[in-house]
């Protein structure tokens, strides 16, 4: 589907859920970007699930959501459970405000929902010329390391610095494999790969609905289990946000809304060394860039790299959608 | 051998070694602090290794350390070549001292070396009741993703939070393994875990020689090695400090200082929703360590607790200390 139509559907399908303009606008740039970069499990795959949310009132049409100002670097923001991509795009122009004007910004955000790719919030702050972490966290998904239940989100560790090139911009969950891709594996009847996560039983399974009966693996035992830790306490319990496995699943619990939480740092990377920064930084790349490669390798990508050559890919072409993607964007714009 | 010995017999060393009295115990506690922890790669293995770099002036015995205040938040420290201990001991009070203050401490350390395990710092930030994270870079000893040579340090992710209880520290390298117990490994002709590292021709080897001479492999691929590199750009390129793979070995590289670099960040857990913070810890806590175990695990330990335990097991105990290391400290005790 061409990407102006699309954006055209999008908008009206949010403002038939009741979503202002203005937030209908920013939710379905979101989604069109997740399509974009090839996240697909970020993007149209969730349309109905906000839909669904919105409809219930468990995503918030109308929020009123309320900036408090607690220092000229910290900033809490009530995101009055509004769609988590609003809550979030405020909070992250308050954060590179903050550190504009102070060298480091901390935004707190509770009461939000899914936002969908941390790099979205990491790549402003980036292109403002900030250093920045974005933290969140997410329904149960993983186990901690020790335990045979889920608890813990894919809580994504994301880093963004400027190179003054294209972004470098690390995001990676820390469970084996994204639940967004193991949901849309689900969706589309695809296997996932095998060693990412277990059954109810606790054996390794690659059916994608089994998985998400079950509990995912996280990256390097106890190590990636720790780093999801982390990830919930600045998020969740920081934030006042549920934590502790109490973020409701999106898809699977309406008994509320999702109740999410997300942190922002950003800092100005020059105020220690000034102007140097960029320059050291660029060194820094082409020392990686020069070493020798493993077979396989012609270069040595910096995190972002790969998703900015995606971008710059698929900016132009048209956005594939799958039939049965289709087919609930017509009946959600066919409501009321 | 006793602690109380063992403690005077390191500071003689030091001072022997022309360090003051102040950096000579702060030295002292700390080498003594990691063996307690049973980190013995960061423990009296590294013994000679001051004190050789001491003796080469590579470790500036008298530094002038300059603490520059860029605000209240933030802080930059010149550390002069000290000693890593002493640096990173002066720079992390600072960083306790500017969240006190503000809610949120910023403070970059140049010109240091190797400091030892990074949760000594966060302990301290966390028994003054502050969230923290501590990243320090190191030689080259991780290859890139994609790489076949070593760039990235063994670079470790520290964070802390107060619980009201026993600190929650997170303290883990981005490598398999640490390369401090490769080093003593070595040191001590002990075979290393499989899978943990490369040889020079890129074959995986149980031989910690081959080792150090090849390259370690990162946690979860281009995840571990993100984090690695995130954690190089963080203490190294922010703070005007080496990066890049160009922090000097201290164990092999006589050429100059190691000119290490250190980021510490404070946070006031307090400064959002009070003092609901440590309820809500311990709630998070006790939601994990209810979970179902899998077969072996009679409890759920959260990062922090095993060596909490590990510390008080062997407080009072004395420290067993290998030969080889008895009578390196008996030829560092008798120069001059």
């Amino acid at each position: 589907m061409k990407k102006n139509i699309l954006k055209l559907k999008l908008r009206q399908i949010f403002l038939k859920h009741k979503l202002s303009k203005k937030h209908a606008e920013i939710s379905s740039d979101y989604l069109i970007k997740a399509e974009i970069l090839e996240a697909k499990g970020h993007g149209l795959a969730r349309l109905k699930m906000y839909c669904d949310r919105l409809e219930k009132k468990l995503i918030n049409p109308k929020p009123k959501i309320k900036i408090k100002k607690i220092s000229s670097s910290i900033s809490f923001i009530n995101a009055d459970n509004s769609i988590g991509f609003v809550g979030a795009d405020i909070a992250i122009k308050q954060a590179i405000k903050n550190a504009k004007r102070t060298g480091i910004g901390l935004v707190a955000v509770r009461k939000s929902g899914h936002y969908g790719l941390s790099s979205f919030y990491a790549e402003q702050a980036v292109i403002n010329k900030l250093m920045v972490f974005c933290f969140t966290n997410a329904p149960a998904a993983l186990a901690p390391h020790g335990a045979k239940k889920s608890l813990f989100g894919t809580n994504p560790i994301c880093f963004g610095v400027p190179t003054g090139k294209i972004p470098f911009i690390f995001d990676a969950s820390t469970s084996m494999i994204n639940r967004g891709t193991i949901r849309r594996a689900d969706k589309l009847g695809l296997k996932i790969p095998y060693g990412v996560a277990l059954n109810k039983k606790g054996k390794i399974t690659t059916n994608a609905k089994e998985a998400l009966e079950g509990t995912q693996l996280p990256i390097a035992n106890f190590k990636g289990s720790g780093l999801a830790w982390m990830v919930d306490i600045l998020s969740g319990v920081l934030t006042g946000s549920s934590h502790g496995g109490k973020v409701r699943d999106p898809f699977d619990d309406f008994s509320g809304p999702q109740n999410m939480g997300h942190l922002f740092i950003t800092i100005d990377p020059k105020i220690f060394i000034g102007s140097k920064f960029i320059k050291e930084m660029q060194k820094n790349i082409k020392f990686v860039k020069n070493l020798p490669k493993i077979k396989g390798f012609s270069n040595i990508l910096y995190p972002g790299e790969r998703k900015n050559k995606t971008y710059k890919k698929n900016l132009n072409k048209d956005i594939s959608i799958p039939k049965k993607i289709l087919l609930e964007m017509e009946e959600l714009n066919a409501i009321k």
